[in-house]
C-alpha cells in the first residue's frame, strides 16, 4: 500500500515538472503555448493548475508585509520631538524607543526566517494554505505593537501576555499548515515527497515549530508569578537560533565537524553555511529599502503642505517664503533617498554575484538592514535642530555612524560569502578574480566616505553641515565614476610596485582578450 | 560596416542566451553549475556577467517604490480629524483631499505605465542605467507633494512649476537612458537589436518620451500668462493615453481595424489589447496591497501606546482600561487587514489563471487598486465617531461602497480577460471551463457581500455596526468554504433545471476522470 502511494506521488511530481516546463515555454513564446494547450479541458490539467499553485507570489507578498512591519517601529522614534532644553529625559526616551526598534527588527527577522524554513518544506500552496498564511501574517504585523507596550509598561504583564498569545496562536496556525500540507503530500518539497518516512518528518517539523509557542506558554504562566523570569525566557526564545548557531560553530572549530544525517540538516541546524532562499532575502531587502526610502516623503506629504490661512497671515501670502522654512526637510528627503537608493544599489550589485545565500550572510544582511532602517531617523535629526548648534553636529555624526555600519555590514556579507566562495560566489568575483577589486571598491565606498565625514566633522566642527551635504552630493558621482577610479588606482598601484611591467600595455592586452567571443573560449 | 555591427550584435545575443541558459541550470542544480564554470575567469565571461545585468530586481524595486508613493496620499485624508459640529468645511476639505489622492494615484500609475514601456525596450541594464533609474524614481516619489501643493494653493503657480520641473527633468533623464542604451545595443530587446534601422527606433522612442515633458514646458510658460490654461494642458497630458486609447477603440468599432505596421505597435499605440508585463502588474499590485494592509498598524504603533503618566492619572494605573478605549481601533486594524488580505487573495487567484495582461486589464486593475487604497480611510472613519451616530452609519456605508468598487473592478479585470480569453486566460477558466464558476464566485463574493451589507444598513440602520462586524468575521470563512458552496449551488441548480440527470452521478464520474494521469491524456 505504501509503495503504491509513493509511486503515485512520484508520478504526480513528474507531471508537475512537465507542466512547469510547459509553462516556462509558454512565457517565452505565447503562440506556441496556445497551440499546445488543448481546446477542451482535461480534468487532470485542472487539478494541477488550480488546485495547487506556485507559492512564489504568496511569499513575495509575505516578504513585503514583513519588511514593512520590521521597519515601522522607527516611526515613533523619528517622530519624537526634541527640544534643546529638556535633553536628558528625551535622550532616555529616545534610547528606549531605539531599543524597541532594534528588538522589533530582530524578532520580526526571526519570524521571517522561520517562515522561510516552513516554506522550504512546503513548496506549493493551495487556497486554504494561502488563507492560513494570511492569518499568520496578520499576527506577525501585530507583534511590534505588543512589543512597544512591553517597552512602555515593563512592570505590566499585559504586553507580555499579548505577545505570548500572538506567538501561540501563530504556532497553532503553523501546525495547521504543516498538518494540512502533509495530508496532501504533493504540496511538499521533493525530498520529503520521495521519502518513505513522512510521519517522521511531520513529527519532527511539528516539534521544531511548537518549541517557541511552548516556551511562550510557560513564559505567560510564569509572568503571573515572577514576571522578570518571563522576560529572560522570551529573550532566550528569541536568541535561541543565534546562540545555538554560534555554539555549534565554536564546537566545530574546537573539536572538528560532527557528522550529521542529511535529514536533520534540513530542519534542525542553524549552521552558518546552511542555505537561505536567495530570492526571499532579496525580496525582503527590497521591501525594507523601498519603505525606508519613502518614509520621509510620507511625512513631508502629510505635514509640510502649509495651511493657506497661515501663509496669508505669517508670510504675507508668499508661498515661496512659506516653503523656504521647510527647505532643510526637502534636503533631508533627497539626501536620505539618495543614500538608501545607493545602498540598495550596492546590495543589488553584490547579490548579482551571489549564487547561494548562507545563514551567516542572511544574519549580516539583517544587521545591515536594521541600520538602513535607522536612516530616516538620522536624516530627520539633521534638520530638527537650529544650524550650528551642538545637537546638529551630533545628529550629523549619528548619521555618519549609521551609514558607516549599514555599509560595513554589507561588506561583511561579502566577506562571509568569500569565506565559502566556491559555493556562494560566481567565479569572476572570487578573491583574485577580475571583478574582485571593483566589487570591493563599491562596497567600501560608503563606509570610507562616512568615516571620512565623521572625522572631518570632528576636526572642522564649524563646517560640519556643509561637509555632510557635500558628501551627499558627491557620492552618486563617485559611484558613476567608480569603474574608472578603480582602473586608475590599480594602474597606479601597478606602476608603483612593478614599474618594469607597465600597466597601460596590459590594459590594452585585456581589451584584446575581451573581444574573443565567449563561445570559442567555452568550446 | 553596418552588416558587421549587426552580426556582432547577433553573436553577442546568442552568447547571452547561452549564458542565461547556463544560469537557469545553475539555479536548478548548483553542483552542475559549479563544474561548468571554469576556475579561471575569461574576460568575455566577465563582460557578460558584470557589465550587464538582468533588470528583474531593479524593476521589482521600482515597482515597490511606485506602489508606495501611489497610495501615500491617502494618509493626509485618513488623518483629517473630524468633529460632529463642523461638518460642512470638513467635508469640503475631505473632498479636496480625496480628489488629490485619486489624481495622484492616476498620475503615478501613468508614470508607472511609461516606465514599463521604457523597460520593455531596454531589457538588460548596467550600473549606469541602474543609477539613472534611481534618479528617475526620486523625482517620481516627489510628484505627490507637488500635487498636494497644487490642491492647497490652486491660484499659486508654484506647485504647477514644481510639477512641470520634475516631469521635465525626468524627461531629460529618460532620454539619457535611451541614448545610453542605444549606444550599447546589447541592452535593448531582441526585436530592436536585430533590426537594421536602429536610428529610426531611437528617434521614435525619444519623440514619444519627450512629448509629455514638452507639453509640461509649454504649460509652465503659459502659467505665467494665464494659469487656468496650464491646468487644462496638464489634464490633457495626463489623460492623453486614455483619450487616444478610447478614440482608437471607437474608430476601430466604427470603421473596422486599421492596418498597423509592427514597428509602431511597439511604442505608439494604446490599444486595449496591447500587452503589459504581467510580472510588473503583479509586483505593483502586491506593493499596493502590502502598504495598504499595514497603513493602520503604522498609526496604531505610533499613536496608541498610552503614556504611563496618563494611565496613572486617568485610569488609576489600569493598562487594560486604558487600552479598552482604543478597542475600536484594533478592530478597525484587523478588519482592514482581513479585507485587504482577502482582496489580495482574489487578485492572486485571478492572476494565477491569467497568461497575458492587456492594457485594458491593467486599467481595471489600477481602478481596483485605487479603491483598495481608500480602505484605510474607510476603516479609520468607522472608529472615528461615537457609536450609533449618523456619522458612524455614513462611515460604514462608505466602507461598503469602497469595498464594493474594489471588488467590482477586480471582476471587471476578469470580464476584460474573458473578452479575449484565447489570448489572456488558461483554457480551464475560460467561459464554460471547469473552474469558471468557482472563479466567478470568488470574484463576486466581496461585491455581493458589500452590497448586501449596504442595503441591510439602510433597512436596519440601528444595527449597522454589528452587521458590518459580522460581515467582516464571516467573509474569511466564506472563502474557506467557497469550493464547497459552489459545488452545492451548481448541484442544486442542476437538480432544479435538469432533474432527470442527477448531479451526484456526474460528480462521481468527474472524480474518476480526474484520476487519469495527465501524461496519458497529452500523449
Amino acid at each position: 500500500m505504501e509503495k503504491n502511494v509513493d509511486s503515485e506521488i512520484i508520478e504526480h511530481h513528474v507531471e508537475e515538472v512537465e507542466v512547469q516546463e510547459e509553462r516556462r515555454k509558454g512565457a517565452r513564446s505565447h503562440a506556441a503555448s496556445c497551440s499546445s494547450f488543448p481546446g477542451s479541458v482535461t480534468p487532470s490539467d485542472r487539478e494541477d493548475h488550480s488546485g495547487t499553485q506556485s507559492s512564489h507570489r504568496l511569499l513575495a507578498y509575505s516578504d513585503a508585509l514583513i519588511s514593512i512591519i520590521a521597519t515601522v517601529m522607527i516611526l515613533p522614534v523619528a517622530h519624537t520631538k526634541m527640544k534643546d532644553n529638556e535633553e536628558l529625559s528625551v535622550q532616555l526616551l529616545l534610547t528606549t524607543k531605539i531599543a524597541v526598534y532594534l528588538m522589533t527588527f530582530l524578532i520580526v527577522t526571526v519570524a521571517w526566517a522561520a517562515h522561510i524554513r516552513l516554506f522550504q518544506v512546503i513548496v506549493r500552496i493551495d487556497d486554504c494554505l494561502a488563507l492560513l498564511n494570511l492569518a499568520c501574517m496578520m499576527l506577525i504585523t501585530f507583534l511590534p505593537y505588543t512589543f512597544s507596550l512591553m517597552a512602555a509598561f515593563p512592570e505590566n504583564i499585559l504586553g507580555l501576555l499579548l505577545f505570548c498569545g500572538c506567538v501561540m496562536v501563530m504556532g497553532v496556525i503553523q501546525s495547521g499548515i504543516v498538518l494540512y500540507a502533509f495530508s496532501r503530500p504533493f504540496l511538499l518539497n521533493e525530498q520529503i515527497q520521495m521519502s518513505e518516512n513522512q510521519t517522521f518528518y511531520k513529527r519532527h517539523i511539528l516539534k521544531v515549530i511548537m518549541r517557541v509557542p511552548l516556551m511562550c506558554f510557560f513564559a505567560s504562566i510564569f509572568s503571573f508569578i515572577f514576571f522578570q523570569l518571563s522576560y529572560v525566557l522570551l529573550a532566550v526564545v528569541i536568541f535561541l537560533p543565534y546562540i545555538s548557531q554560534s555554539m555549534k560553530w565554536c564546537r566545530n572549530k574546537a573539536i572538528g565537524p560532527v557528522e550529521q544525517s542529511p535529514d536533520s540538516m534540513l530542519f534542525d541546524t542553524y549552521l552558518p553555511d546552511e542555505p537561505l532562499s536567495k530570492d526571499r532575502v532579496e525580496a525582503f531587502s527590497d521591501g525594507v529599502y523601498a519603505i525606508v526610502a519613502t518614509l520621509l516623503i510620507l511625512d513631508i506629504c502629510e505635514d509640510n503642505v502649509p495651511d493657506p490661512a497661515v501663509v496669508q497671515k505669517e508670510f504675507g501670502g508668499s508661498l515661496v517664503a512659506a516653503l523656504r522654512s521647510y527647505g532643510p526637510e526637502y534636503l533631508a528627503y533627497f539626501g536620505s533617498f539618495a543614500t538608501v537608493g545607493l545602498l540598495w544599489f550596492t546590495h543589488h550589485s553584490l547579490f548579482l554575484h551571489v549564487t547561494r545565500t548562507t545563514r551567516l550572510m542572511g544574519l549580516m544582511n539583517s544587521f545591515s538592514l536594521a541600520f538602513v532602517g535607522g536612516l530616516p531617523l538620522a536624516y530627520q535629526l539633521t534638520h530638527e535642530f537650529p544650524p550650528d548648534s551642538r545637537n546638529e553636529l551630533e545628529a550629523i555624526r549619528i548619521s555618519c555612524v549609521i551609514i558607516f555600519f549599514a555599509g560595513v555590514f554589507q561588506l561583511a556579507i561579502w566577506v562571509a560569502a568569500l569565506h565559502g566562495e566556491r559555493e556562494t560566489l560566481h567565479p569572476y568575483v572570487r578573491y583574485g578574480g577580475r571583478e574582485h577589486a571593483f566589487m570591493f571598491a563599491k562596497l567600501s565606498l560608503y563606509p570610507c566616505v562616512a568615516l571620512g565625514t565623521f572625522f572631518l566633522t570632528c576636526v572642522l566642527s564649524r563646517f560640519s553641515a556643509p561637509i555632510f551635504h557635500l558628501m551627499e552630493i558627491t557620492v552618486p558621482f563617485a559611484f558613476l565614476a567608480l569603474r574608472l577610479l578603480v582602473r586608475v588606482t590599480l594602474a597606479s598601484l601597478r606602476l608603483m610596485f612593478w614599474p618594469n611591467r607597465p600597466g597601460a600595455a596590459e590594459e590594452a592586452d585585456d581589451e584584446e582578450e575581451a573581444r574573443v567571443p565567449f563561445s570559442t573560449l567555452v568550446s
